[in-house]
């Protein structure tokens, strides 16, 4: 049939594409990292309609290197900076390419019991490599499941926290009945307000507890207050949001102290640790979820810093029924044996959707090639390289550090002022030798400078800075 | 540093993954569709820690074979008929391994132009190709986007139709204010139910439209009874859910008898095709969809019949305002000049999620690949095949068909009643040579045949009824 790829021009083909990538990466260094693209440029190079007869696989690659290349920015650049990293390592890559070939749903257990089992226990080994508690092991009350993004974590945890304050009221006849309030830090993440205007709750819910100004970390003693306003005048507090690591500076909450108020009034406890979570491989990163066993669910994204080809965010809950409790639905044609056992968990039930892919292969890919001292050996070297970032910026006094650095982020600004912050930023980003993003810390606009592609060496964060530095300068020769 | 591979490294394991593809899907012939696996095989045949130090790529592929693939029902298997196909196609899977490679997070355009602008393009091209009206392409008032399954879709079209309903107070105030109310019929979708339950609505929200018991299909009077009877009572109508194609047994809603009843009271008219919609690509197809220029959203998977690797769930909307309006967020850190010119889309306000996957690759090689052509002709076949099916199930007296036809899948029965047709189809599936799921309808069992995987034969098909024919012969005799 016209299309279909025969056994050796798939194999063809894909040497191509796998040799395609080789040849990308290796490209990398002399490309502008930030795309040069303006609005259209990518759309107006490419037909008006798809191809009537189909065309060689040859003439996609090159559509890719001449129409697609040029509208990239290069998330995998050895001088990408901004926002957080998002590695795409060889390993997860060809982990997820076995899951495209092999092709199976696992939405139920009995759908495709390996990538049930396989995912379990890959959760599992992860949750050890944390050091988290027990209780959030699949042995345990709860239990670990891949989901697409922190995002949707945080909705489903929301969901979760809902689903045990009402007592199951919720899923039946939703948040009508109460004033359902939901807590975080100025801080916190946007899929938080987010997460309320998609359940129903609308963002008013979303109580903004304040922040220290130098460490950017919620203020427990705020929370309590307005926990116990909400409380006093009827409302019906459903979540607190604890921020390991935001994304703005990577402030870290104090997981035990928020634990510890939330407690008062057996609010459910949602730590967001995205992005910094997976530092917690190296036992000296631990601190920063300390008071994780008192949390009633955590999500961390490999699919950031460590190594895992996006998507894949994995989340833990420490009382798996509240979750499956928000979500089951069964209808006739998923109706099995296994499931009417018991003895199997069905995932279709731990996310908001259906079908789900073989995720849990690129990160078993991951965990297993690198092994945990080489994942221990790769946050290490991001932390390093920041502390090295930290140094430089510490020795140049026409720039400061704004706030402290966390793990592999140094958040900084030019003495100037933020005209001349930003100006300088976005001349780095406009020549391309290197990405920055950007944020604003107490009013005052600040340079995030975030390390951890596998990719970076000390010679890129040299560059990436020596960049900045050359664009103060032009600023004051100007 | 440990566990990376060297460009070499990369291309060597490269095409071992890429054989290993080959290779199992050379050996599907040979295996059992569905797993032979009881619970708990699989988890107990892999370590319980993750590895110290890390393993050669090698063995994680030794593993797959002897531990992972005797727990998977094989979705890419010629003989599996059961729920529907999950086509994984040779080019999709190219497709998304260069999406792996690249590595990019399409969140919003300025993050990578191409990832955005690719995606308008080739959800405008599809649009076309399906034969929607125009004001769903990008450049009318709408607008296509890819979500990872139609039950976020169905869930994001019920978000949008209360930020559209209530005119922008939901995403503040929440649903409190209402009591809302979503339609669909007894056969729609278990994500309607579900996205109720998300949104913040509750089970109980849901109309239960009657069928019409032959068709199964939404009985358009008993939508208008139950409209009217809610507007009466002072509720207030969201959304109506229209399934073209349902999974029980594909049963067609009218969309344009729907829609003509939704529009006497101005309600948002949801199109859930999730596998029948694809094929529209055939003109002869189309009526399923007669009326779609009268819906709100509407929803089909490529990444079910239409040989787009999961997962790849195209969703467009007349008026894309009521979707950015009900979702956007916009934290400082993602302000940027593309996003404030108004030039630019920005799709991390078109569903749950923030980040994304450049998912527009795989549907790009497909459309490429197979050309227009090459997917009429896939559906033609599929269809084909069916109506194969249906005339082996008419010549044998044993057999009846339940519902007539609808274009791949054909719903059977044994005529000795519910418990020879389970038991028939039990045999077949714990044999091993094919794979069907079953369903109810109208309170009897019912097996589900769904062709529609390009590996499918002819010989494919008979064998599988062959297999039906002996399990039913089995019976008999004993």
């Amino acid at each position: 049939m016209s299309g279909h790829m025969t056994p050796e021009e798939f194999r063809r083909h894909g040497y191509a594409a796998i040799d395609w990538i080789a040849d990308y990466w290796a490209a990398l260094d002399e490309l502008p990292v930030r795309s040069q693209s303006a609005p259209g440029d990518v759309r107006s190079a490419l037909p008006a309609h798809a191809p009537e007869a189909g065309e060689p696989f040859e003439h996609l690659l090159a559509d890719l290197d001449e129409i697609v290349v040029p509208g990239l920015t290069h998330w995998q650049h050895p001088r990408y900076f901004a926002y957080f990293p998002a590695n795409s390592s060889p390993a997860a890559i060809l982990g997820d390419l076995l899951s495209s070939g092999i092709g199976a749903q696992g939405m139920i257990w009995a759908t495709s019991p390996a990538v049930t089992e396989l995912e379990q226990v890959v959760l599992d080994w992860f949750a050890e490599a944390l050091g988290l508690p027990a209780h959030f092991r699949s042995d345990g009350s709860g239990g670990g499941v891949i989901q697409d993004t922190a995002s949707t974590a945080t909705f489903t945890a929301l969901l979760a926290a809902l689903h045990r304050a009402s007592q199951g009221d919720v899923r039946e006849h939703g948040v009508r009945g109460e004033e359902w309030t939901v807590y975080g830090s100025s801080q916190a993440h946007s899929s938080l307000v987010k997460a309320a205007m998609m359940a129903g709750l609308g963002a008013e819910a979303v109580r903004v507890v304040d922040v220290d100004p130098r460490s950017q970390a919620m203020d427990p003693e705020d929370l309590r207050r307005r926990l116990a306003e909400d409380v006093a005048a009827g409302r019906r507090p459903a979540m607190v949001h604890v921020a390991a690591g935001t994304t703005s500076t990577g402030a870290c909450d104090d997981v035990a102290a928020a634990a510890h108020v939330a407690e008062e009034w057996d609010v459910w406890v949602h730590v967001d640790a995205a992005w910094a979570g997976v530092a917690a491989v190296c036992p000296e990163h631990r601190g920063l979820l300390a008071g994780i066993d008192r949390a009633h669910s955590f999500v961390t994204n490999p699919h950031k810093w460590l190594l895992t080809t996006f998507d894949c965010s994995t989340f833990w809950v420490s009382d798996r029924r509240a979750l499956t409790g928000a979500l089951s639905i069964l209808p006739e044609y998923l109706r099995n044996a296994a499931t009417e056992s018991g003895d199997v968990v069905d995932y279709r039930d731990w996310h908001p959707q259906l079908g789900r892919r073989f995720r849990a292969l690129k990160l078993w890919a991951v965990l297993r090639t690198y092994g945990l001292e080489g994942l221990r050996e790769h946050v290490r070297s991001g932390v390093a390289l920041a502390e090295h970032v930290e140094s430089l910026v510490r020795s140049d006094p026409r720039f400061e550090l704004v706030t402290d650095r966390v793990l592999s982020l140094v958040v900084l600004r030019v003495r100037a002022g933020d005209e001349a912050t930003l100006t300088a930023m976005e001349r780095v980003n406009a020549g391309g030798v290197a990405y920055f993003s950007h944020t604003t810390v107490e009013g005052r606009a600040a340079i995030r400078f975030a390390v951890g592609s596998w990719r970076t060496t000390r010679q890129d964060v040299d560059r990436a800075w020596e960049a900045l530095q050359s664009a103060v300068e032009a600023q004051t020769d100007a």
